[in-house]
């Protein structure tokens, strides 16, 4: 290993996400970004001008989605592992986009992100129980998962100016501690259930809130992801709502209203 | 006011639950059950010969249901207010059901209740923010709605048995008070949202968790209550799985199985 690695080019590939709007190099093993950072992209409620940090971005893909549905945003990254650090950076110059990307951990936030935002996104890592982790996987979960979900959320909460937005995709089994991380520093938070079908538990969960908010927790109706009762083979299977976010880059502003 | 206050018989209206398979005595003015305590009733898992503490049973709504539907649990109730107490044990003799009801605050449990209970199960008095209490209503809250939903959960906890079920019904916003109060003495959480209709969010939720469970928090996929996209004047409204549940008494175990 090189004192800054960088994955091998055989050992990448490079996908479309957005219906090709937007093209990211991954590492063909270890973690992917499938559905949960083009959800994340979707929920942000960032506008033009506004900046937005992507606490642990990974290769990118939530950010740079972000960016190719709402020109104009600020991009930062803090990425814990130089490998995928790099990646992101090659992915905002290959899609034309600018990010400032940082290494280093949530723990001691890098010097160049000491500063406020309008917005901090977080997909932190994740292993359902019972999961068999590749052996990269295993090394990114001794990098990062051992750092409680909780401590993402206040590191965000850190780094959010006031009235600055939390948006964090997460296991529906981590709502708890994300509530209980919250305190008083955050607020006006709602929950986006993530079901993969309909009647479904929900698996992930979609949660916004507002630095300084003092709005009332708000549950949402859930986004159901896939039709049908059970997977159908390799069919394509979204609901017209998943398509919309997945495949056109619509946003989730109207599900966060909570109509 | 006597030393005993009692609902003077023509303040009181004798209402059907369950499609006529209960009758219960109910003030006019005031609290009345509609579907919470129906819907509470519903999501405790309760067996025959397992013992069932009803905390602010009010006329006791809940706790008859739920002997309606599980015949053979044994019955207590806890109520602030002699008023209500007197007429929840006036309602569970009127519908031949067995009920220790007994007077008193949660923050200083009777001591004929200071014993463990299979179950708990509670509908805290909840105003929705903006309503418009009437003036029983307002004593009502005065007197209980003051005591914080994090110390309904706690004194559950402190009734139920290793094991035991607090199966608890309160507004959606309640949920992160109701997470945090849980601590480490209560776990396996599961929440079922409450949507008045398709795509809303949920008002209230039913939360069920064990005392010294270990199982992850989990959310599960909303019951519907109604159809349609709005109310639609003074008809029948209500979805099939709230029908079942409302009029012919189900129970919502299978919602709470989290297929």
């Amino acid at each position: 290993m090189t004192q800054n690695p960088e994955f091998a080019e055989k050992d990448l590939s490079r996908d479309a996400f957005l219906c090709g709007r937007l093209h990211l190099w991954q590492p063909i093993k270890g973690y992917r970004a499938a559905t949960d950072p083009v959800l994340l992209a979707a929920a942000c409620p960032a506008a033009a001008g506004q900046s937005v940090l992507d606490m642990g971005c990974g290769a990118g893909a939530a950010a740079l989605c972000l960016a190719a549905r709402v020109p104009g945003v600020r991009l930062a990254g803090l990425e814990l592992q130089p490998a995928y650090a790099a990646l992101a950076r090659r992915n905002a110059a290959g899609n034309g986009i600018e990010m400032q990307v940082e290494e280093g951990d949530l723990a001691h936030m890098p010097r160049p992100l000491r500063r406020e935002f309008d917005h901090v996104i977080a997909n932190p890592p994740y292993y359902p129980a019972g999961g068999t982790p590749s052996p990269i996987a295993a090394r990114a979960r001794a990098l990062q998962v051992d750092t409680p979900l909780g401590d993402w959320v206040q590191a965000a909460a850190r780094r959010l100016a006031p009235g600055g937005w939390l948006t964090l995709i997460c296991g529906a089994d981590g709502l708890p501690a994300v509530l209980a991380a919250m305190g008083t520093k955050l607020g006006s938070a709602s929950v986006l259930p993530l079901q993969p079908r309909e009647g479904r538990a929900a698996l992930r969960i979609l949660l916004r809130a507002r630095k300084g908010g003092k709005g009332a927790f708000r549950l949402l109706a859930p986004l159901v992801l896939h039709q049908g009762p059970a997977h159908d083979g390799d069919r394509e299977s979204y609901t017209p709502a998943a398509n919309a976010v997945l495949r056109e880059g619509a946003d989730l502003n109207a599900a966060f209203s909570g109509i």
